[in-house]
């Protein structure tokens, strides 16, 4: 089986609380000092049949390429994405019309965990994401989406904008993040059915294709002199919107 | 003069632009490559009577500490914070009843940055960080907010909670993004009229006193399984909320 070393204490409690994961084992560094955090995470290791196990702080750092591990690491199989079908499977949908987030080759690792994050705390119901030059659901995107991605369903795609016609096919409206003459204010935008918000890199934005085949497109006003947001701002107060115009049901 | 080496090309542009710090010079790496950002920095430095160097690519890693800074160091005075009154200046507030941001001991420099860049963008008359225990506007802020802060009004209080009774005096009505039994729902608060939103860190939130010297509490709905939202995008979505309710004027 190949290995993923997740870390940081509230990512390694979030895969063992989502159960999706095979683990193979918890490692805690010997030199971490007990307190509540370290106890409720190995006992939450035991309830899952999970062996916990200690090494020296430089197996820790040496698994995590120097990251800020917290004194644990997470064994696991590699993330279990979902075929697209499954975002749109009735069962996970609970009546509601499906709430989808698509990255269009967002490479920023940071940018991505926070988005996914936010994603996760609004209830999106799934997340598409393109196979090659764009970040993929590492253990470093877990730590930045502070373990939130372990409950998303997340496709990931050889081509958005074919996932994107895919979409299209099931009654799903694309609506692009985007600046400039073609877009609606965030605000005025129809976002209450069912909706796949497309968000771009903060450099690039959105890939000429991928803006064509999206529906509509959506602007978040800007009146300062620095004209561009950070994109997992902008992509977070426009999941936020989407679930405001839902009545934050 | 007291020098700080600010990098990275945008955050360079962005403080050249704003023109409020003393500029030593502008210093390029001698390997950067030549192209259209480089050329449009030098001509922006040069409009503004700043001497244009270069230096080994060393140079600039030692100056920066190792950090991106796109082959551009700019050497400035220390960032030119305000006094706590100069944010409700008549004259900078255009008419509109003022719009401020509080940061309650935020350490974490890319939030700090992240939401400072939001924070310019929806057009906040002004911000109030405290002096210690909490992240300044150093270097790797300005970089975090690409330059936005070089933009903003930032005053630095010794104690924050007697700047909130300040701007209470002042008719200021102060909001704290919380989470909790005492909290209103942010879309359903009243964000019109004169309003200093108050963000705590992600891990701690607000401190208690901090908590009870504001006048009212507003929450972000989550339905998800991780309970909490990165502190910078809170804080950004409860700004946008803030200018929807003045009509994005």
């Amino acid at each position: 089986m190949k290995i993923e070393y997740l870390y940081g204490r509230r990512p390694a409690a979030e895969s063992l609380r989502a159960g999706r994961r095979v683990i193979r084992r918890l490692v805690i560094a010997d030199s971490a000092r007990e307190n509540l955090t370290l106890e409720q995470l190995g006992q939450l290791a035991a309830g899952r049949g999970v062996r916990v196990d200690s090494a020296p702080r430089g197996w820790l750092d040496s698994k995590t390429r120097g990251a800020n591990h917290q004194g644990v690491v997470l064994e696991a199989a590699p993330y279990p994405y979902v075929a697209l079908d499954a975002l749109l499977d009735p069962a996970s949908l609970s009546g509601e019309p499906p709430l989808l987030l698509l990255l269009d080759l967002i490479q920023d690792v940071q940018n991505v965990g926070t988005l996914l994050r936010t994603a996760e705390a609004v209830g999106v119901h799934g997340v598409v994401l393109q196979e090659r030059r764009a970040a993929a659901v590492t253990p470093a995107v877990v730590s930045a989406s502070s373990g939130a991605v372990e409950h998303l369903k997340v496709a990931q795609v050889t081509n958005l904008v074919q996932a994107m016609k895919t979409l299209k096919e099931a009654d799903v409206w694309l609506a692009g993040l985007d600046q400039g003459p073609d877009t609606t204010r965030f605000d005025q935008a129809n976002l209450r059915g069912a909706l796949g918000l497309v968000v771009g890199s903060e450099g690039a934005g959105l890939r000429r294709l991928v803006r064509e085949t999206c529906d509509f497109l959506i602007e978040l006003p800007i009146r300062g002199q620095v004209e561009s947001l950070n994109a997992a701002v902008a992509g977070s107060v426009a999941l936020y919107a989407a679930w405001a115009a839902r009545g934050f049901e």
